[in-house]
């Protein structure tokens, strides 16, 4: 499920994601990149996909697809809860 | 610009969102309703649209599109920022 050019958007520092973002489409030649993430770092995942795609690979990268989403699952708690995830697709411009 | 269907996602309690947009949908029959955030509001934008169309408007109501993007402005100290903005589009299920 997870391929090596999906990047999981979290709590590390923000630069982390869009290197790692720039690094796939370059170094390692990728034609698309995954961008996930859950809850509270939606909004991350999403400045993060604007940074890349606008600023590191203006002209080069494109926006392809955006699915939002939601996932159920039990706390520690036992209480059922949900969360929102959203999956951005970026795509190297033909 | 703004019309009667779009709802602005900030601060405000969740649920105000929620009723926000099933109110659109029921007693206004709007086809569609537009929900837009920007920056840190995004991840609870897209709590919004996932609980209303899944929970309040289950097969009523369908997401039809999503965008992203990005605003520059210039904040209180002169400097050049960018935001990042999404806009999830609900639709009435035909």
């Amino acid at each position: 499920m997870t391929a090596d050019n999906t990047i999981f958007v979290g709590g590390k520092p923000f630069m982390n994601y869009v290197t790692g973002i720039v690094m796939q489409f370059t170094t390692k030649n990728a034609d698309e990149v995954i961008i996930k993430a859950r809850g509270k770092f939606i909004s991350r995942a999403v400045d993060v996909a604007e940074v890349a795609s606008k600023r590191f690979l203006q002209d080069q990268v494109e926006l392809l697809t955006i699915t939002i989403d939601s996932e159920e699952f039990e706390n520690k708690e036992g209480k059922q809860v949900r969360v929102s995830t959203i999956e951005i697709t970026l795509g190297k411009k033909s």
